[in-house]
């Protein structure tokens, strides 16, 4: 594609990255390709077009027979969205205190989902049937919101990752309680390449009943999907989608990127990729003095503790965020498009605003 | 670009269209392109982006300094987002009884906003002083749910125009009466176009408060803005957008299609391309013998009365809906793409039909 | 009792009694007797005490084997918590545009309940089949609000009423739709009256599925209740009576109130002179030249037509409402405890003020 | 008053009490005396009348001049009505983990209120100015649900008090970040009456914005109270009473129950007396070998922990309920009515079961 041929104009340079955040970086060249490909011509809107009906062969690929999956804008609606198709009007949602839904979308599940959440505090932001067991009390007790649904991160807000026993754990325990098992798979990907099993394995055949499946982290230019894996008494899906705002009318231009990154592995390639950069640079900054990583490097974030000021003057060479100012804990994301170099270059910063410490 | 270079398929013929609706429509390749220009390197997320930022410059060339535009996902989400911001807890919003707002945002506003939608038949689609009237009482009365807000929608579900004369009565009114004046304009492009004044005409030079600026409907992949013409009292909403789940991580790609579309008049082009087309519609079938074409065609938009059965035979050749079953009512719609041929292929099958009613 | 056992003073005129409400009245001895009775020592909170376990018996006598009955506060209260049991998250209601969820409870129907109303105009507060179907329909189209219930009031607002027959007639249609009825018995005791018919015919053998049982109106202290007379699909009332805020305490109070008004017909007897006295009024009424009776006098409200001014100095003298100020319509409400007297005077200043008109 | 004078029966036993909660308790005798000395003749309804008018002298007295009272149900409507009087669509509340709103009410406060609430742990069910810290953070993040008010419950639903400088720290620390302090007051009379200061040293002279009032645990029929202490920016809270569903019709008996508990210091007389009986439960608990008493007994609450089998056997004779079943920890509530007898009974009965152990 020619960019000359619009009148608008690039006002950024293509060559600048961070470590902000995975949502920092653009959109592969494939999932742009495909969506240029389902461009022209009319198609069924609001979901009845070809994307998204061939977007349910490609799930149940992944998933195995009988998903559903049900494309929306963003991470906090497939979230949502989700955890409404798995609640009564009464029900709860048990998650980690460091969960995106309890901390990160503006109250977005409480407001717009009618939702309680039953927090709990997580060394590592993984729940444990234990810690689950916290909440999971007071079924009959009408002046307590019903807990219904159990949420987890995949991989967590944390960078750290569920193994598929572990979710398994929490699926059987869920279910034995009479609950649902919701996963929040905005990095979903991420927890896949790590992990170097199918994705159904610590999913559907894990016992999740419904995920969000993110794309946009992961190379897309925006698009998420709220999986159904088991459809036992989750209804009207497109209706919940619809009243929440999450209906895209042109909805072949975010289905068709889930094709394109399924396609060939990509979305496994990408995500794999922005993990092995965390990696490196984990690697890195654990052998500057003085800076402290903080949970296990599973997936593509690396967290750190290091002096106020240092960051401070990081930041203004690097941007990226504090996680916990106070604590003086910052985040480092890795993109699909993070370099090598890019990482270095990052280190090389890292241990000379150190040495000025 | 070439479609090749993705694993993702073409699974559709780009050469079909229909008279159902202009989100069957694809994107402008202008707008296709801009994306791609804003594409590689990293960009802060959630709108802090160069993109977003210049969308504030070309928003105040349209409508007047001081304006600020919020981009989000879909005008369900645009309205319900803007009537927030222009309600308290307790208030309530005047509305046509056809207004989108009413009948095809399937309760957001009502479930997702907590707004009351006080709704009044209209002969044409068009609020008047009058008609507010008929529900703008009560202001002190803790059982009446407080009107606070007039709706309007511009071009209107039935495709017809408010001049800008009216629009300025209503916004009059509505702030003598302590109310505020919303404008939905998820067809906005196809009313500047039609009315052939500066857009700011019938928008903020009349008065109108917030606004939602639709793209997708008019060339773009997906994305509307919530614009704030009026600041007084409105505030936060930055906090509304998020919490309502309309917070686009990568928002550059949204912001750089308002600027494709608002570069050299492309979004006026295109809106009166498919106006054009409309007229030509109706010019046609109102010369034939059965069909009545029942608004005043001034948009996009061509409401007809004809057989039932006729309607169903042509459906299966075009597909379009029935605006009212019962009554025989069906809606054909014209997009930036449609073309004269297209129109007279439609037309001619029409008459085909109706010949064998 | 001995008021003079109490450090609080009386403050009003215990003979002065208005045409304005029958909320203006206040308890009837028998009632206030209840509650002394069910005091002293201790009962289950919640609604786990013997009166409210005994009030099930007694609404088991009312309306059939199976029904249950759950206290609530207050009449809104009654109609969100009911309507809630009746919908999912997507549903709607279908009501008249008259009706008290729609214009007099401050928006709470679609604010705490997320319910979406779709209103319809009538001539005299009732729906029919037929208006039903204005809105009955688009039930698998995620844009449109799903109709899941239709709600009517007997008596209705207008102090109309349904005849059993036309109450089966609504709920056959809503059932062959797939929908529910739901009816707001506010003054329900007025209705059962009027119609000299046991309440179960025009209720649950008629196919009504849940109602607003109301008391207060009718000589209580304050208390409703919602009634579920068809269990089908209809679970956790409890829990949504407590998230609805709508939980007493010291339920005991609420259900030894219904006790009393149930007890040897009570309830039937102060609403049937509630109604004579309205009977009384209308016909007072229309014999006074310029006022007109504006719907079928059928329950305890008349609503008239006079001249402003004279509306302006006769609530001068006797408190009431305008109930379309601009049409010159008024509502007098008469109360179980309303007088002849009351209403005779009531009469003659009607009479006087219309003389100076 | 005559119980015979009403159809309705006696159905329990006038003189078993328990140490369930302070809500199984009935009505004192003056504030019955008062409710049957407000009845009779007509009222204007929902507020306006005579009695609520009063109540705003006898809350002025209490509490300072400008203070205004709204009169509820129940205390998950104060709560919920005061919260939403103080936040903005996007506000969050902190409160201490073991808050009645974050546990005890259904999750009115999200659902209804539209409310995130920010939970910290606690160790006595207190709020200090660094437990606050943990989550005044992010009040431009738009991510991030805006923490605009810190709410506490006095007395604690562990029994425990803040004194008049706690509360004054937190409401200075609140209004230095532009927050606003709650008080959640369903037991403020044990409060004001252990604390042996005027109620308004540590409500208004202490900082409180606004604060839920309860009567119903302490000698009411029903009722609680909305106070606004400190009115900026405070407004419309008849528009929430309303629309929360906690308007009462006939609020003039809601309004006198308060009158006469505040009659002569009744209110004090009986949390004073609800207290003493605890503190006498406490003692008597506390030499009993192997029973735990938890925190300190501040106000009509005593939790203790004591063998699982033991609480199983002794709830068989008197009733209460476990606080963490896990744990074997029970409380026991004096109400206004529990006697000195009652106390030593369940003492002895404490004693047996022990002795079994």
């Amino acid at each position: 594609m020619n960019p000359a041929s619009t009148a608008a104009r690039r006002r950024h340079d293509p060559a600048a990255r961070q470590f902000a955040s995975d949502n920092y970086a653009g959109v592969h060249p494939e999932v742009l390709a495909a969506i240029a490909l389902a461009n022209e011509g009319h198609q069924v809107s609001y979901g009845e077009d070809v994307y998204t009906e061939h977007l349910q062969v490609l799930m149940a690929d992944l998933f195995g027979p009988g998903v559903e999956a049900f494309p929306v804008f963003n991470g906090t609606g497939a979230n949502v969205v989700g955890l409404q198709a798995l609640t009564d009007r009464w029900g709860a949602v048990i998650c980690a205190a460091t969960a995106h839904i309890n901390v990160d979308e503006g109250g977005a599940p409480e407001r717009m989902g009618g939702l309680k959440l039953h927090t709990v505090a997580t060394p590592d932001g993984k729940l444990t049937p234990e810690l689950v067991d916290r909440h999971a009390w007071g079924f009959d007790d009408e002046h307590r919101a019903m807990p219904q649904v159990v949420s987890i991160t995949q991989s967590t807000e944390l960078g750290t990752l569920y193994t598929p026993d572990e979710v398994r754990a929490l699926a059987d325990h869920a279910h034995g309680l009479g609950m649902r098992l919701h996963l929040d798979g905005a990095r979903l990907a991420n927890a896949a390449a790590a992990l170097a099993v199918p994705v159904r394995a610590f999913t559907a055949d894990a016992g999740v009943d419904v995920l969000s499946f993110g794309a946009t982290k992961n190379g897309a230019l925006g698009g998420e999907a709220v999986v159904v894996l088991n459809p036992d008494g989750v209804t009207h899906l497109k209706h919940l989608r619809k009243l929440s705002m999450q209906l895209a009318s042109k909805m072949r231009f975010v289905s068709v990127q889930f094709e394109a990154l399924l396609a060939d592995g990509l979305w496994l390639r990408l995500a794999g990729h922005a993990n092995a950069m965390a990696q490196r640079l984990a690697a890195g900054a654990r052998e500057v003095d003085g800076v402290e990583i903080l949970y296990p490097v599973q997936a593509n974030g690396v967290f750190a503790r290091l002096p106020h000021d240092v960051s401070r003057r990081l930041m203004e060479r690097h941007r990226f965020y504090f996680w916990d100012e106070a604590a003086g804990d910052v985040r480092w994301m890795c993109s699909f498009d993070t370099t090598e170099d890019d990482v270095d270059a990052f280190l090389a910063a890292l241990r000379e605003e150190m040495g000025r410490a």
